[in-house]
């Protein structure tokens, strides 16, 4: 990836002098960002442009050069992609457009790249991108015209659009935030997103990540970065909802992600999700500082009302208002003789035109290690006081840089001393009190996710042997038949109500009596999955006259609702103590791999909307987390005088589902749904498992 | 209120030539700002200031002004007062502080100013705010330094904090957006946010209100404003959450609002509760356009990441892209032969340089009454192409203008361009299509607010008679004995277990032979509130030994636990079948009055977390809309081949309910919870009824 950001030489092809051509911007721009290596414009009618001139054609290049930057129209591109393989030239960036988001003549030419990149060993970014930069060395490759330029900073940029980056540059640069690097996906026929995050995530020039999105195809390779990176990624994913799905296929060639998905992964794996570049932009603003590293946060402010605010926000995004430690009490006591301010948090510190409380008070903040983060709401400024403000706050923030604090600082009213902050301080600041709340918070979530880990290897199932057997009896994809799906289910260790097949009225008596009354009745074929739809499932018979009846009404069922060769059977079960129902599931997400599931079983599954979602490996702590954030799991942890339900056994439960997906690839998804639960032992009955499976090999 | 925002004369008490006297900066305010009217500047020591004299008491005015602006010590201020009121002054605006907000001495001083109101029919804006403002006749009394000086507009605030109001009017005017009056409330010693907000609803110059409070005595009288208002109201209340009361006390002299309560009124009602200034900008900048007043909305977009973005926004904010409307479509497709714009929604027009097809795209949504509201991602603008893609912009504005469509625009990457739109064309834009989003959402509503009147007049219940008996049996405050409290639920027409009470087990045991077993067995006594943590609840006795001990368990508990004078009772119900649990109850607010309550009952009440809430009284249709807003409610509704419950005798309950708090101020509270629900008549059954009165006059 080094290549694409720091080339020593760069070669233009699709220059002319005509004015209207694109090509012409990216050398204009590598001139006025100030690039220093060597730049060689080529363009089939040559002639000069910005007093360089244009060579006629790759071949002329007296080097071969570190990287070739094409905009030349789609069908030329083959042709110049292997002309500089044939080169020796190693990196090519293509801004043309015209390739696979327009059809399958496009994904022609894109295999013709493709083939050329394996000969030579090129690597490329792009098509249908705008490049690269970097401000490190003035490297700036897009084509087109950039609204405002950007500054230089520690914020680096990867987009599968270059209208969103633009955008997001002109409004980084409104707000005082730096770029560092850029890099535009196109249509990401080589280079990945995960390929440039890995590069960006070990940068030493970068410090924090924004990653804007149309389509994810290898999530669970983000998250294996994530899982180790040390700095925040901003992921701006919208191919998440059917509105951009539409639209989206149209605009490049992406799959929609499931939202509930993304969050639950995100959260884990400590990736700030973000829904806008607003949320960006205010999360970027804490990217030079110091990790917030939990939620104890100090507030000082110019104005009450500010200050209630800014306590409101705080409670909005998680972070307590702790009193203030003993020194800075002490202190503020002793200083404010007059009573005006009271040493409560936040600190409101309106009527005090003496600015060395300010940093007295600041310094002692900066020695607690309690103090998790300091938020100043800074202003209004006076005229007359101005310079002495400036002193004042150039203290503080020095004072925070010292004590590795983070800060945010808010400026009211007089927006102009923003400027200073931005320009002086090299400080970004906040134009409202939440959004400072909101950039701490955004800090804090790198050091709050789980420890969860993909590379998690837990003991073998015990009953693997078992496991193996019953998948080798089913080759075929699809759904397990419920005996498979059951036998598989026990022997996973999960408890099950016990069952027994029958296949007459008199098999099924037979079965009752050795279960003991009550029993279930259930159809179980291939082709039901929703029992209760078809009425498949008759519960709660309490002796022989009910289950002959049950036995027949099903047989009905099965000859009007099946395919007419498909065979079924009945389940006898026995009936399961009444409990609140939960369910357990695993499936295969196409981009982030196994998930296990936990939540509100039985027929509030679909309206209670009471399910939370993990990515698979998980240990039996994360378990506990997973069901602690349901409101089912909250009711189980018991409430007012009721005991508990055996959390332990469903815990690991979900510990066995989860190994059951990592170990077996053929399985595609399983449910336990319901399962019955209560206090006493077994804690745990299953009464209903599905198991989706693919073709064996 | 006319009288604080069109004085025709101002008095300012408390000036003098000291450089450091505040007083100054409400006499170069209204300098500044263009004043026209009379101005006279007071203070004991007389001589000049901005060459106006300054006469040395109120008592040497040549007239009795429209207004007199006191900024003078406390102590003095109700001396100052009072000569107003004998001069025939009848409006006068307290800016010093000192009052209530410092404790009892200062309280003592505005029982003081309030006498002198009384006695002199004087109307006073304060104190300890920063007046008034009114931008149409260049009336500025804040004495402290603004920030940035507001622009002129049609947007006024109240606010209860200068601070906060100093800041917003700097950030409006940084977004174009323009101020037309301002009054600061201070310590509300007599003019309300109430009587100001009425005023503004009447104003012509006022098209949107911000409203800025750190507490809400009268919710209900703000209700009432807002269900006729056909302006939009942003109430921005921050005294909501324990972290701000503790603060807040010490800043106003506020109570705490229940969050939830407030979030149910608002939304009934049509006011938007904002969280944040940030969110009231972005809701103004729909102020001066016309309401949004449906979901459709169509998107126009120069750059396809945005389209995206602005597609993932719109599903967020409860907006549907719905497809294209035949002749829009028909246009397009005849416009774009090359096929390189589709007729989607949004409409991607990154590739479309000739601007007549956005004029034309937009005369065909303009007169198509089934789009709601456009929104343009406006920009990129090239250098080359600027001049021409202004004058689109300004035929779209006009277009819009002059169909009443509602017309979002963010502007995109050259942000210079937002200039244009903002000083030119008279257009606040957004900085993110998701902003854009937002604001549109907001400008809707004030059209999706229920139908809901404080007004509503209901039949009075029909046994108001047994009710009024029941009451007058009780005359005390406290909870209504049990035997009562199911008394009453019964004459409110809610069906009940049916029950008896017992006074020993043999009275229990034929009281049970009567209802029929299973019956319920529950200890009835005013102090036992929560009876399941006690054990006071059996459930489930099946004979009449499990009678028997029951009763003998509910005595051990009676003895106990209760007060040794304390009576008690033993009901005996019949057991209600198994079902879904859900409350049923009533309540008043200090600040919105009687409020309804539906959601999930029984044990699962405090965690699930499921209840809703609106301000009393109701009819049966917004009964049934508050519980499908909860998810207890759309489980009952029926889910996958269940029956759906009795939701009518519910929502008839509920209707009762509200009635019953109209009726009748002594009742503060009443629980039913849990009642159960099931399917055939009666569809419900309450099991336990709690009611807590008020002690009769």
């Amino acid at each position: 990836m080094r290549g694409f950001f720091y080339p020593r030489s760069v070669a233009v092809v699709g220059v002319s002098e005509n004015p209207a051509n694109l090509g012409r911007g990216i050398v204009a721009h590598l001139l006025a960002f100030g690039y220093q290596g060597q730049i060689y414009p080529i363009g089939p009618r040559g002639g000069k442009i910005y007093g360089l001139p244009i060579l006629s054609q790759v071949e002329d290049l007296p080097e071969p050069v570190d990287l070739a930057v094409i905009l030349t129209p789609a069908r030329f591109v083959p042709r110049v992609v292997e002309a500089c393989g044939k080169l020796g030239i190693t990196r090519v960036v293509v801004e043309s457009g015209g390739f696979s988001e327009l059809g399958e003549q496009g994904a022609a030419l894109e295999d013709e790249i493709r083939g050329h990149l394996q000969q030579y060993g090129l690597r490329l970014v792009g098509p249908n991108g705008i490049g690269t930069i970097n401000m490190e060395i003035g490297l700036a490759l897009p084509f087109s015209q950039m609204g405002s330029p950007p500054r230089a900073g520690n914020i680096s940029v990867i987009a599968q659009s270059g209208g969103v980056a633009l955008h997001v540059f002109a409004m980084m640069a409104r707000d005082g935030l730096g770029l560092n690097k850029f890099l535009s996906l196109g249509n990401k026929l080589d280079v990945s997103e995960n390929e440039a995050l890995a590069y960006l995530l070990d940068d030493p020039g970068t410090q924090a990540i924004y990653l804007y999105l149309e389509g994810l195809e290898d999530g669970r390779g983000l998250l294996s970065l994530a899982q180790k990176a040390a700095k925040p990624i901003f992921l701006h994913l919208v191919n998440v909802v059917p509105e951009t799905a539409a639209i989206g296929q149209s605009h490049t060639a992406s799959l929609t992600t499931d939202e509930r998905v993304l969050a639950a992964a995100c959260r884990q794996f400590g990736i700030l999700w973000i829904k806008s570049q607003a949320e960006f932009l205010v999360g970027a603003k804490m990217a030079g500082q110091p990790p917030v590293k939990g939620n104890r946060l100090v507030v000082l402010s110019r104005s009450g009302g500010e200050a209630l605010i800014t306590a409101y926000s705080a409670r909005q995004w998680g972070f307590e208002l702790p009193p203030l430690p003993p020194p800075v009490e002490r202190l503020i006591k002793e200083r404010a003789r007059s009573g005006i301010i009271k040493p409560t948090n936040p600190i409101d510190l309106g009527d005090i035109f003496d600015f060395s409380v300010y940093s007295e008070v600041m310094g002692a903040l900066c020695q607690t290690p309690e103090v998790d983060a300091v938020l100043l709401n800074y202003g209004p400024v006076y005229e007359a006081e101005r310079q002495e403000a400036r002193e004042m706050a150039r203290l503080l923030v020095e004072q925070a840089r010292a004590a590795a604090k983070p800060l945010a600082v808010t400026v009211l009213a007089t927006l102009e001393e923003g400027d200073f902050f931005r320009e002086d301080l090299k400080m970004p600041v906040f134009h409202f009190p939440g959004e400072a709340v909101r950039s701490l918070a955004y800090s804090r979530v790198l050091w709050s996710r789980s420890e969860a880990s993909l590379e998690l290897t837990a003991p073998p199932l015990p009953a693997a042997g078992q496991i193996e057997a019953l998948l080798a009896a089913h080759p075929q994809d699809g759904f397990l038949p419920q005996p498979a799906a059951l036998t598989l289910v026990s022997a996973l260790g999960i408890d099950l109500a016990p069952w027994e097949l029958a296949a007459s009225p008199e098999e099924a008596r037979a079965a009752a009596v050795r279960l003991g009354y009550p029993v279930v009745l259930k159809l179980a074929a291939a082709s039901l999955v929703h029992k209760t739809e078809t009425g498949g499932v008759l519960l709660n018979l309490k002796d022989e006259a009910a289950v002959d009846s049950a036995f027949t009404a099903l047989a009905k069922i099965a000859a009007e609702h099946l395919p007419p060769q498909e065979p079924w059977q009945v389940v006898v079960m026995s009936q399961a103590p009444g409990g609140p129902e939960v369910l357990l599931g695993v499936r295969r997400d196409r981009s982030f791999g196994p998930l296990v599931a936990f939540g509100a079983g039985g027929v509030g599954t679909e309206v209670l909307e009471d399910v939370s979602l993990r990515v698979a490996p998980i240990p039996e702590a994360e378990a506990h987390r997973l069901m602690a954030e349901t409101r089912i799991g909250r009711l189980l942890a018991g409430i007012r005088g009721q005991p508990a339900a055996d959390l332990g056994a469903l815990g690991r439960g979900l510990v066995a589902l989860s190994q059951l997906m990592m170990q077996y690839p053929r399985i595609e998804e399983m449910d336990l749904n319901p399962v019955r639960v209560f206090p006493g032992r077994p804690g745990l009955l299953a009464v209903d498992a599905r198991i989706k499976v693919g073709q064996a090999d």
